[in-house]
């Protein structure tokens, strides 16, 4: 019998931990794992031999929803690639003391490097008792093949709730006014795009969505507002934090030189803030710039139901594809053809995903490059779908601490 | 049969709409009303005779719950002070118009003001026959005599929620770290006092927590963390975007001048993002500054049960009061003595509120000014406790639009 590894890494999300219930519950039920172990701080917490017998740690049933409802990384998280040989060897070394059979790495581009690097070394090796396996998560839904990435649909949720909250509270005024919700997103604006999601019967959801996929013109965006302020006088507008002029420079650059005050402190703005700024300038109206921050990836009292149903699924799916002997893959979702959203869970190898990085298609944004599509829209409406029933631990959630 | 008028005014919060569902509900029992009608951004509706039918937008029972979730002011709102006394007059005209017999007046102390002003006004005038109630609402809790704010309640519920939140995210990495997240406040503290609540089995809360009952020192302030983080990594710090120094000039302020990037635009940064940038210079650890914004008073997904239940409350309270011939009042809660939390519902003399300031008593902060006291926690855990059977519209909370 053999022991299973536990890992997360990078950027928590909603959902990160309803994958380590699924990976956990499956190890739990499976005869041919012994301990299930987990690892603090990702990768880094194996180098250290922080590792800790999750089974003394976690509760059944009781705390299986508990911990699927904690915001954040419960193991712990890290932002580490692996850059040397001796580093693949140390690892499978430190395994090998641990009697593990089974790597289950839980996170984004990066720790999927790790799962591609674990496994190619194992592989070179010819290390066949160790099965390496990724599961993806992020909120920034851009990991390839997969068709979304749990966590995403949780923050998802998220970003259309408070756009519906933010467009009720700015309209409450009869004044004028423009409204800038600066979204995570360096490189791929699927997030910010969900923003599309707080249109609804009672809603009219944000007047421009900008994503970094298309270049970003401080000049037409002036112009998109000034336009659409001739029509409506309270313009609610979606940024990612990561849109670029054609030059590639960040907007958010544009300010970062902003040093001063009597100190010379140095502030540093986002692209929301450089963009309330200018609209200060050229147009004059009330405007406001809100950057949600670390809230859109921790808001685990809003998760959606159907990615937290996915989240699991998808780390049980792992267990079983290590049992069946796969190694270096990554369980991914498969969206099925037909007028109701369903899914399939598939096995696929590492090389696809590692390293590479799914940005939004430009059929899915408009020919202004100031919105999206409806494409987009019905991609993304079932991913937020579903409530979760919580637990709680008096007037608030309860959490589960590991570690 | 008269008629009734229903306003609401000042900063939206999550319990506005449920007050204004208890109005409605008690004026829709009595025989002695006839029509209610809604004015349309506050006062200003009245002078713009921007007035509607409530009967003709909200069906029983249906709509009632939908409109309690539904977050800001459902019938718009304003910030507007009667300054003269044609205005007073203007206004009882347009009563007089409409045959408004009774006229509620949902807001904070800008609201009371105008209570007060009216029925001043009709006293001198020696009008009997319109009744003019406030009923009090505020994320501040600023109100005097009350012992709290319906508002209030939801919006510390949120504090809460999103502190443990954003500590469980904070803490995932191995890594020494500050994160300081401003709370709304400018001159009273109850709000960012809420952050407290975020102390609880699973979560240590906030490790300080500054008021702007207290001057504020940055010096003291880079002490504390300093000081703190030899004990731990990671620390959460609460403060008030109203902190202000011993001479009495906000803390944002100094930030204020923040001028250019080579095109030469103002930023305008908070408290928060201020220490940031002192942080970075005298401490030099990882540091981030979380500005909540209007999040905080409209994020009605995460309502408190009981400011629900006594928001409603206090509005019928209002109701059966003009009805019993009160006029220039306002409905008040008294808390109970006792081991459980229990409130009377009383009238209070106008006077009493109107243009007053509750602040943070200092003896519920402690002696270093860095942190509030038991007494404080034990004010506040009553008041977040409960949750709110939602109602659903697809995916996300179904709103309602009166206007």
């Amino acid at each position: 019998m053999r022991n299973l590894l536990i890992a997360q890494s990078g950027g928590p999300t909603s959902a990160i931990n309803a994958t380590l219930v699924g990976i956990f519950t499956a190890g739990y039920l499976s005869n041919k794992i012994e301990k299930i172990y987990g690892s603090i701080n990702g990768i880094e917490g194996v180098f250290k031999k922080n590792i800790i017998d999750l089974r003394e740690k976690i509760k059944i049933p009781t705390d299986l929803d508990i911990l699927s409802q904690t915001p954040a990384a419960a193991l712990g998280s890290c932002r580490y690639k692996i850059q040397k040989a001796e580093e693949l060897k140390k690892v499978i070394n430190i395994f090998r003391e641990y009697n593990i059979g089974y790597f289950l790495y839980i996170g984004g581009n990066d720790s999927m490097d790790t799962v591609e690097k674990l496994s190619k070394y194992c592989k070179n090796k010819k290390i066949e008792d160790i099965k390496i396996i990724g599961i993806p998560k992020t909120i920034d839904n851009d990991l390839e093949v997969t068709d979304h990435c749990p966590g995403f649909g949780s923050a998802a949720k998220y970003i259309a709730t408070i756009f519906r909250e933010i467009e009720r509270d700015s309209k409450v005024y009869s004044k004028t006014g423009v409204t800038i919700i600066e979204v995570m997103g360096r490189n791929a604006g699927w997030l910010t795009s969900a923003s599309i999601l707080a249109n609804s019967e009672e809603t009219e959801g944000p007047d421009f969505i900008y994503l970094p996929e298309v270049d970003f013109s401080v000049e037409n965006f002036i112009e998109d507002l000034k336009n659409k302020l001739k029509e409506k006088k309270c313009l609610i507008v979606a940024i990612s934090e990561g849109i670029k002029d054609k030059s590639g420079k960040y907007i958010s650059e544009y300010s970062r030189i902003c040093k001063q005050d009597e100190f010379g402190h140095k502030y540093i703005a986002g692209a929301g803030k450089y963009l309330e700024a200018v609209i200060g300038e050229k147009i004059g109206c009330r405007v406001r710039a809100i950057e949600i921050n670390l809230l859109q990836r921790c808001s685990a009292h809003l998760q959606s139901g159907t990615d937290i149903k996915e989240a699991k699924l998808l780390g049980m799916k792992g267990i079983f594809g290590a049992l069946e002997g796969k190694t270096g893959i990554m369980v991914a979702l498969k969206r099925k053809e037909g007028k109701y959203y369903d899914i399939d869970i598939e096995y696929i190898d590492i090389s696809q995903i590692a390293n590479k990085e799914k940005k939004v298609p430009l059929s899915w944004i408009n020919k202004q490059g100031n919105f999206v599509t409806n494409e987009m829209e019905e991609y993304l409406r079932p991913l937020i779908s579903g409530e979760i029933k919580n637990v709680y631990d008096g007037e608030l959630l309860k959490y589960i601490t590991l570690y």
